[in-house]
């Protein structure tokens, strides 16, 4: 099979495949679609073309892969199928190339099955993949941990103690994870404005997006049991596109000591196609060097970091879309290897459908912040924007959209786009 | 029916209830048991009988009840059954009482069901009572708060600005948390010691408990939609205690500045049996005054709080119970009520299942100090145990129990106990 694949890497799909599209026939997410009157169920995508997994079982094309349950292919959430194990989820991404490959007639001589298996994408509507179980964001990018220290800490020390020697991670909230095209509504919440003695409750007036990646691990360890780094990848299943919205004023007030809480919790965005590990193992990078160096437990050679090519845009209400951030995955100080290494090292243990983001990913350039909050610096320098606009944070009304893709030698794998509306603050 | 009950409450059960017991007829805890050779199934317990909820189902004594679809009593998790809301869940546990009350044959009679329906408490596992969602965990006694302030910040000014104008709170993780007996292996991590420049890797050396109590939430509010503090009582379902298990040395050098980490996602225990709040009706009291006064949206009238009992004992190897804490759920500053509505003013969505913690409850003497950190005042001040030993945190193979009730005009409502073992680190 590995042998094949190889070819088939190179080839094309008998499904069209349009121009600069992040879903060529070597992509291949996985996704939950639901089709009206239809039970939630698994999928894929090739180009614009929207598969459903579980009429592909129906029809048996997974038969021979030795899977002897087919029920995850029924989930209306993809962890059955993630749990199934690389053993298996990697077989079932490589029958699915040989199954849309140019030449291949299995599927494409099926007539009736490509009528109820197969949707343009915009007509069927995608769901959250997974069901998160618990959800950990980490704050791994280097520019914007020393961008945040710098404007509310200590200019001369913009980094704390610690970040060096640990990826620093937080638990977050997993029942306010949607997916792309849910419209969040600007929260309110305890803001402390400096001439006033007494926290007031009203909308945020500082509401910003964290431009993220997330990784989804597909495989369980004990609790009480670490995962030793060199044994990590095996854990991770793929990745999306993860937008972490955020209320600096009601973060500025409560977070001390316990951590982000109201600030963060009121919804983060994701992208609905999981973009697996085999498919993007080709833009593999090695990291950055890290100095002091890391203590042997998150000590790992190798090429884990990952040339991802991130974008942010502004849609205001006049429809004019403005991008304000270009930056990439390789600015990644810490590694998805370690972040997973250092969670699990004290015994705590992951499931399958649990998520990891990666922290606001900015780069040395201002045209490479990954939130507003830097780019504005911290609102005192409003980013222009067309049609005669500015904005220091998101207004009411303003849509977010972040696309991610990778590319080398002409193949591009990417995740899509996030987006999300913010409606204003409800009465209360 | 509520007419009926009035009497019931004062009622006994056919079924033994042993003096002291904190399961009398008025207790009615939901939890979930796995019988041998059987899947996992509700359950409920009376004195040292567990009653297989299934069971009763099966046989129709729900019937009556106007529950269309019975699946819940069936169900692994208490989710669904929670999820039913109180609509439901108050008349099954008051058709329980009827069903065990004294004079009642419906089920007495039946005595092939009795056999099969009912356990001898100890010969039956009791599992994890809820697949828990998302688990949030509050600091919510003052005592406790501010002991920590005066231990590592400015013993003038214990309390943070933010402390007394908001319930502080932060996610925690859900996946670690276990039932009462379950051993806990001693987490190793990175820990800052005073006299090194960089941070070592070995097993904590400051291994605590916190007494707390948790509510689970039995309903669940649309994303961006807050739950007014008029309604939050609606969606409490029940009570558990909770043992969050923390190591203080590895949570010192991550926790700033996202809150702490990996010094608490090793390990929480729970008791098994979640106290209706209906059970806990008799035991309202009012809360503290609260001084500043709170914003409105946490402004609730009437009895509030709650008068629970609790109690820390550790039993180190030599086997010999020492209690060490007695404290009590009145002294918690901030109730659950406002932790909710707090939880939810940004439109942050809960969901049935869903867990929140109390924080560590201490109260104003050292006898009801809930956590070692505290009575040894950060380990300075060894805690003296029977046997000869003491005890600054927890050693390997120390048992630490916590048990909880309340009681009042002769009426014993409790919570059965938390006990976990703490196992020496593992070689890695």
């Amino acid at each position: 099979m590995a042998n094949n694949l190889k070819n088939i890497n190179q080839g094309k799909s008998w499904i069209e495949v349009p121009e600069n599209s992040d879903f060529p026939l070597q992509n291949i997410p996985f996704g939950i679609i639901a089709p009206e009157n239809k039970t939630p169920r698994p999928a894929t995508r090739v180009g614009d073309t929207i598969i459903d997994l579980s009429e592909l079982a129906d029809f048996g094309f997974f038969d021979q892969l030795g899977i002897d349950d087919l029920t995850a292919f029924y989930s209306p959430v993809l962890n059955d199928f993630i749990a199934l194990g690389k053993k298996y989820t990697v077989p079932v991404r490589e029958r699915l190339i040989e199954l849309f490959s140019e030449g291949n007639t299995e599927l494409q001589n099926q007539k009736d099955l490509l009528e109820t298996a197969f949707y343009t994408a915009g007509s069927v509507e995608v769901l959250l993949p997974v069901d998160i179980g618990d959800y950990t964001d980490f704050y791994s990018s280097i520019e914007h941990a020393a961008n945040v220290g710098k404007m509310f800490r200590d200019p001369e020390n913009a980094l704390l103690p610690n970040w060096k020697h640990l990826p620093v991670g937080y638990h977050g909230r997993s029942s306010s994870i949607v997916v792309s095209g849910t419209n969040i509504v600007r929260p309110k919440g305890q803001i402390k404005l400096p001439e006033q003695e007494n926290p007031v409750f009203e909308a945020t007036q500082k509401l910003d997006y964290e431009l993220e990646m997330a990784f989804i691990t597909g495989k369980e360890n004990t609790l009480g049991q670490p995962i030793p780094i060199e044994e990590t990848s095996k854990y991770i299943f793929g990745m999306v596109i993860f937008n972490d919205l955020s209320a600096r004023d009601i973060q500025k007030w409560e977070y001390v000591p316990l951590g982000p809480f109201l600030g963060k919790n009121f919804g983060s965005v994701i992208s609905p196609w999981i973009v697996t590990m085999e498919a993007l193992e080709p833009f593999r990078i090695a990291g950055p060097e890290q100095k002091p160096e890391v203590l042997p437990y998150l000590r790992l050679s190798g090429k884990n970091n990952f040339d991802i090519k991130l974008q942010v845009s502004i849609i205001p209400e006049n429809g004019l879309e403005n991008i304000v951030c270009r930056s990439n995955t390789k600015y990644l100080y810490w590694s998805m290897n370690q972040q997973l290494a250092h969670h699990t090292v004290n015994g705590c243990n992951i499931r399958p459908g649990d998520m990891y983001a990666s922290g606001t990913i900015s780069g040395k350039d201002e045209s490479s912040f990954g939130s507003l909050l830097e780019l504005s610096w911290g609102g005192k320098k409003p980013v222009s924007l067309k049609g005669g606009v500015s904005r220091t944070f998101i207004e009411d009304n303003d849509t977010i959209v972040m696309r991610a893709h990778a590319e080398k030698y002409g193949l591009r794998i990417g995740f899509g786009e996030v987006k999300t509306k913010i409606l204003p603050a409800v009465k209360y």
